[in-house]
């Protein structure tokens, strides 16, 4: 017990959430977690980027030492990014079912399902990783079975939380097993890395059964349709649905290719408990009454194209929203959609329905804990050293001062960044350098991550259009053929613009004499020298950009 | 008084908060409000769009019937659109003086100051404008002097409540005009419109004066530095602490252009009581030990490149950000900017400062009644009708449940939609159709309007980038003159494609050749083909639609 750890945590600190920390030790590496990132409405979505994993050039080149990954959970920022991450790792994957059968689905959908190792991972079961010893812990979170990891390695036991929160009535009946924290707590943890989300909300996180006596409230007060979206993941909740629905005689129809696969999937694993008489499919739509019918929807965060998108402008034949509807969002708003939210909800407004979100009602409880949960975890643990992980930066610098003020010395608290290198001995957490991290942008299109340049150039693109300057050149006297042609897409009308390009095509013929008269007769010269000039001139002009692209002809 | 009266909304319900009616009566044509609308982070920023104002199609229509704009205030939502519309329109402008400052101010930067008329309106001195006499009443807002409007028309009285709360004190001791609200409803008001901000949030608004305690004893316990962002037009704030910070021993520095500008602007006019020895500029920050500056921001809502944007990056040379900084964001998060702020507060957060916000400390007040004075607004006009204005659908529909549940018989609540036209005559309200309404965007760099195909391009150049497809032909023969030249932007990159790009030219000489089998040889012919062609071919091939844009040199 006196080698040493190096901690690195590739994301999932800051502003990118995509979670995934590597841990090294005598020669052997490991990866827990591996996460993707949506990227919402951000203004990379409109640059054709689809998702986003850690960059993980730090894994590739220490790619001989990485002994595998170990999921905490199912969460597609967790587990989201094993399948854009696994055709270049070649390691076995640890989960637990639930989490393996979502990882599967992707991997299908990427051709590479048959060449992953993917292991099942049990409570309380430990496996070994080289010089780690993996120990998965029962924590409660709002995705089922999800665990915390206390991971033996040379410089003694850190505890990752993983996603948690300390629910006392959880609905699978599964509550965190805080037995074994205090007893790892006793035998010594030298390090705790735990979950910041939502390090900065006062007392204690409402169990996940606390939304269903206001659900069902609700639901019997509604004299129509009951449309419900949560996130597809959110098993608990879903649970909760079609319990209640037999209780108030609803029946229960999914919507949403990730809402009908993953119930699909969590039944025939068994985490979900699902009733023929209740759950059912879009075939029966037509024969369910509105007031026995329950639309389980997927798109809470107002995503175009969602199930929830297309119900609130009545894009779905079978349902038509009408007066006397009661929609639930009973999920929480990522922070960026809220936009997107608000429109959707004004949608369902116009058409006559009322619309009920976790600001108004207490429908949705959050799968993180709050302040009294993280203490608990302190208190249960008594780490020598602690790391906030997972959460903005100002989640990370509440949860940090949080420690401190339960009796951690302020010298054993580390603020982290992605990319940092923390190595932890015994006696000594240091920071010891950087790895590259980052992220990866992955454009589904052309099946690849896409670099910066042509980002930029799609950057450009998107506010400043293109200018395309077609050229035909004798090469022996270096003369135009013709007029230089102009096409303009993006950038300006043509037909208010007529002045301009008369301009622009002034300008390129005295470009074009220049190298001439220069003896320079070199196409290529003669293309840059274009795009400068002209980028310059039309700066000047118009006050934009637009991606120049010369195309010479010359004979 | 039994003319009819028409009221067109042309922004401002639904979606799209700019503020701007057209009222049309006895061939008389008047327009409440002229606003804009900033993208924000909504995807159309990123397609090179500055701003939005309202279509006023109709208005160029009927020009000869306009007699004026009445501004109820200055918020960009409401005279921000004036300098966009004026060269077009050339009628008077009416506002209190501070809007008509800030009005010439954007009409200046625009070259446009010359020909703009702009009249100054006061509080309970009516103007004529053909068959509408508009009689300014003061009420509370976070703009000084706002304005409600009583206008006289053919048809009856209506009230335009523009922004308002009732605020008992406000920080420039105007109230709201109470008595004369209370005599119009004596009088009788055919229609009241109001403002439907704030209509699902219960109780009172809180007055402007209660931010005034909870910031002096924050400022009393600051050591280092305070940093208060605030919206530039928010003068009473501004006034607030410009009071407190004589009273805690402070000198204030604004910074952000808009800041400066509005500050120095509402002086001048006597809106905002300053005092040289706590108001400085810049240039004086060199002197100002941190325990005795305050930093006034414009920014507060994450803007790139806005002087709180750079605060948090230690952009700004002159003001380095250290532990035991305070930073207030005193102000609300408009919607879809989240993000954007909460990034913000991380970068604080990671130089140590902390951040007060007013989910956290009631350092905010909204300018906006809540459900008590919109009740009290509708108890004193007691009008006939009434219609929800300024607000998302689901406001309105808020705001219209409220009416009713005030005795406003529900056929008299008018639920309407910007660009339908309401007819209102002493004993009837009707929607008697639709008028051309929506967003116009405006490119600042190209200086005028973009259409729906120019955004059209940049959101495909944007995701999908751009295919110049160029070819040497031989007009006779029809072949092609040695290989077809492929250069792609922002679509695929070159060293990842070089098979696609191979498959492209023998898909293009296939193309070629086609259309000179077919004996339509034909250059645009060809372009077309070529279009279609390689649009589907890539499509198939990439999932991805660039533009293709085909230059053909024929020889």
């Amino acid at each position: 017990m006196s080698g040493r750890l190096e901690v690195i945590p590739l994301g999932g600190l800051g502003e990118f959430g995509m979670n995934c920390a590597a841990l090294r030790a005598g020669g052997d590496l490991i990866l827990v977690d591996a996460g993707m990132m949506l990227p919402g409405r951000r203004p990379v979505t409109s640059l054709g980027v689809d998702l986003m994993v850690p960059d993980i050039s730090f894994l590739l080149e220490n790619r001989r030492q990485l002994r595998g990954i170990v999921l905490t959970h199912g969460h597609e920022d967790h587990a989201g990014g094993v399948s854009y991450v696994i055709d270049q790792l070649r390691v076995p994957v640890y989960a637990n079912r639930l989490t393996l059968g979502l990882v599967s689905s992707r991997l299908r959908e990427r051709g590479l399902d048959k060449e992953a190792d993917l292991r099942s991972l049990e409570a309380d079961r430990p496996v070994d990783l080289g010089a780690f010893q993996v120990e998965p812990l029962r924590v409660t979170h709002s995705f089922p079975e999800s665990f915390c990891f206390a991971i033996r390695t040379p410089a003694g036991r850190i505890v990752w939380t993983g996603d948690f929160k300390f629910d006392q009535t959880p609905i699978d009946g599964h509550r965190s097993n805080l037995a074994r924290l205090a007893e790892l707590g006793q035998e010594g943890v030298l390090a705790l890395f735990s979950d910041s989300t939502n390090a900065d909300v006062p007392g204690l996180s409402p169990s996940e059964s606390s939304v269903r006596e206001p659900l069902e409230n609700l639901f019997r007060q509604a004299g129509g349709k009951i449309i419900l979206a949560t996130f597809a993941s959110s098993m608990h909740r879903i649970q909760i649905v079609l319990d209640l629905a037999r209780e108030v005689g609803r029946e229960v129809v999914p919507m949403g290719r990730s809402m009908v696969s993953n119930i699909r999937l969590a039944s025939r694993l068994g985490y979900l408990r699902t009733d023929r008489e209740v759950l059912r499919s879009r075939d029966d739509l037509a024969r369910i009454p509105p007031e026995r019918l329950i639309v389980l929807a997927s798109g809470s965060q107002g995503e175009s194209r969602s199930a929830m998108s297309r119900l609130a402008v009545d894009q779905v034949r079978q349902v038509r929203i009408e007066p006397g509807d009661l929609v639930f969002l009973s999920s929480r708003v990522i922070p960026g959609n809220e936009k997107a939210i608000g429109q959707m909800i004004s949608h369902f407004y116009r058409r006559g329905a009322r619309v009920l979100d976790s600001r108004h009602e207490p429908i949705h409880a959050s799968g993180h804990g709050y302040r009294e949960d993280l203490k608990l975890m302190i208190d249960l643990t008594r780490p020598r050293f602690f790391v906030p992980i997972h959460g903005e930066f100002r989640q990370l610098a509440a949860h940090a001062s949080l420690a401190r003020s339960q009796g951690i010395p302020p010298d054993r608290v580390h603020l982290m960044e992605s990319g940092e290198v923390l190595g932890l001995s015994p006696d000594k957490a240091e920071i010891l350098g950087r790895v590259p991290s980052g992220r990866r942008f992955i454009d589904e299109g052309i099946r690849r991550q896409v670099d910066q340049d042509l980002l930029r150039d799609r950057r450009f693109l998107a506010t400043d259009g293109v200018l395309v300057v077609g050229l035909r050149l004798d090469r022996m006297s270096w003369e135009l053929i013709g007029e230089p042609e102009l096409i303009s897409r993006g950038f300006v009308q043509p037909e208010d613009s007529q002045e301009l390009m008369r301009e622009t095509r002034a300008r390129i013929r005295r470009l074009v004499s220049e190298t001439g008269a220069n003896g320079k007769r070199d196409e290529g010269l003669l293309e840059e020298m274009l795009q400068t000039g002209l980028k310059r001139f039309l700066r000047k002009r118009t006050r934009k950009r637009p991606l120049i692209v010369p195309m010479t002809l010359a004979l």
